[in-house]
């Protein structure tokens, strides 16, 4: 049995990040989905709340046929001790996907097996596109899964990503 | 569509917790199962990590006839903002179940229903009496889904408790 | 011009605390009261919030001819750092008042002048006592100011501390 | 009897927040002034400990007939959970009052009502533009209430912020 | 060349630590001393400051033929990430050395060898036996090397624990 | 007996550092070097653990005629706080060493004495300066104390600046 390990903000979900888990279905058993920053929401760059984002990524995920579990994880804000701290929040693992240096930096250096994960039509499928699009009323559902557009008309996340763009980037509730 | 919350810690997850949640399945549709202390591990009273418990949880429910979702919860330690914490790292649930008075009103000044989770065996089925009978080897696993079981054994916790168990009840890694 | 400091986490203000604030009225023209472990609440240790702390105190000493401020200060865990967290929280001030040991020592090592703060009728005018009135239905309204007793009111305070007062005494939100 | 809340960091407490408070007081019989950053001090942009901001308002809003509270708010740095830390700190309150989209948005999620904040010669009165004149030695104090400059003066204020504004803008201690 | 690590609280440093420290010195060429709970102080649990405890340390060790150093490891609490919080503030180290069961099972389950330092006259040379004759009046130097005596000495330390003993075992600045 | 004390980050310890502490070992008998940003670690700004800061200086500063103490400072983020974070941390000290404005200013509020720290070749000399050229693979060791060329050697740490550099300057584990 192989369990993998695949990480991101996850801001929302998006086909990207669904054809990444796709290809990784077929190497592992099961796979753990870590969210980071589970712990920041209502800004431009984390608009979704961890709790959002699990529901996001447990209903686009429900017809893989593959045992996945979503899991939230706060920032540490300590690079080394973060490997411990994913470790301690998830179900064992044996190899990781990633593509972000650090991540691969500190996984290897806790000698833990990192794989590249494959990106797609990586200029459209990135966060930023989808927010971008978010806050300018364009069209942004189709580079999600059905699942991911349901739980943001839920949580009528549009308008609340669209409201708080109009914070300054770095604002926080006191300025 | 109704989505409960039921919030406990889970060390471990025993049958008195699967009868629980069985009895809500029949009330609700989709099931948080929120996992307290999950950043406390590696201790008489919290002896499992976050990760650990999300997979007893997860494989114990598998054959339940029921969307479920385990999420792992950071302790807080400010009361008046917890029921913010919890609603911020999980689905959007209608009615949260509990019998433990504090989270009862702490629920109900923040608005949300809540209901009485029932106890069953309350005397052999508490957390505590597991714990007792993995340090003084006595036979606890009929307590437990063979699930959790399986778990306990692949992380080596009877190990683990009975070793952390000669510290004293109170000490930290610097006593 | 003389500003004194006078801190307590007054669970609820009473009696005591107010006699004490008006000898200490005597002897400066302005007065801070520092709220202790102001982010603590819903405890029967520490049953009202911050918040409803400062409307306690600035109503109780509305009448009062002092210039008083009303200042939460949120625990900071670290005694070596603790008169500092004060001081940046605090409007300046010249002399404290305490007869608790530890705060006397922190602020005589820091070079602040401390001076006792003459305690009235020790036995009934404690907030364990009121508390413990509270929980047990019995008569503590005499015990505080009449503005307080008002604030207890508004927010449904007995109910609240008798409520929580059937958690386990260490009780968390996930236990 | 209505309570209102008003929310800002206050680097210093100038003319323009002066009039919006005058202005909420013909709408409330109460106001809650909250301070936000409070534990942020000796920096360009929050040079004013959350202490030094207190005594600023308290002063300022002395012969204002309106009672009001000043409560210094920590920052807490998740957006989810900042409206419960607001109002665990604060007396309660019926209305805030804010023109920060972020600030609107996390109220009316949280089901308070929120009303605009009129905003008076926004070109000079603004904190940024005092605490710029501060630096250049420019005239700065006839922007500000005379109790504010009498607290300025008294903490060497703008000595203060001219030294530290030698340092990098996102210099810290250790750099 | 082999590093090793040796975990304590030191309050304060004494004979029984200083015999440890003798033995290992036979073992391995450097030495790092972890000074655990490094950011409490003031209490009669933790009388003396990470600072404190540094100079005892590295007074006591200046004659050993061995390089050591003393690293201050603040608290972290949580059991799952102390091993990388230690390893990424300490040299790096071969060998850990301790007789906390906690310590011994955190090291072993993160692959570190741990081997058990032998304790000298335990009845008499704790920590706890020391803050108490310090309390006491009773003699306490004769127990520690003389330049832990002078240390003591110079932060007037004994006054220090024996005022702080006065407050309640759990209290904090705000009882 | 006059102790001094010297704060950096220390990303890596060079040769402008060393000439400083060779420069204030004239003026004192004794040396506290503090790291800050002591549990920051794995980015292009802050490459080197607090651990491996640890070892670079004690090893460089081992020939020095000067009792020196290498105490690692986390970050406390609360200006206000600083100075007692300090010197709860570090052995005793009379005068404090820095060019840093705020430094300076926390230091002289706290009534501290500060001198200026002369600085030696600015231009080449700065830690910016040497991470740049590791990572753009130029000559770097001549800017650096032998000692502190071997630690960085011993723990692969051109590799690791270089690696974790193609992440976004912001970046953090979960981006």
């Amino acid at each position: 049995m192989t369990r993998g390990f695949y990480i991101g903000r996850f801001q929302p979900y998006h086909q990207g990040h669904h054809r990444v888990v796709q290809d990784i279905a077929e190497e592992v058993d099961e796979l753990v989905v870590g969210i980071g920053s589970a712990d920041q929401s209502h800004s431009v760059r984390n608009p979704f709340t961890g709790g959002e984002r699990i529901m996001m990524i447990t209903k686009a995920l429900a017809d893989l046929d593959l045992v996945t579990y979503a899991v939230p994880l706060e920032d540490i804000n300590r690079n080394a001790v973060w490997v411990s701290h994913v470790r301690s929040m998830s179900p064992n693992f044996d190899v990781a996907y990633s593509n972000n240096p650090l991540v691969v930096r500190l996984f290897e250096e806790a000698g833990i097996e990192v794989r590249g994960s494959p990106m797609f039509d990586r200029e459209v499928l990135r966060g930023t596109e989808i927010r971008e699009r978010m806050i300018a009323s364009e069209d942004w559902s189709e580079l999600v899964p059905d699942a991911v557009e349901n739980v943001v008309a839920e949580v009528d996340g549009v308008e609340r990503i669209r409201r708080v763009s109009d914070t300054d980037v770095e604002a926080s509730p006191s300025d």
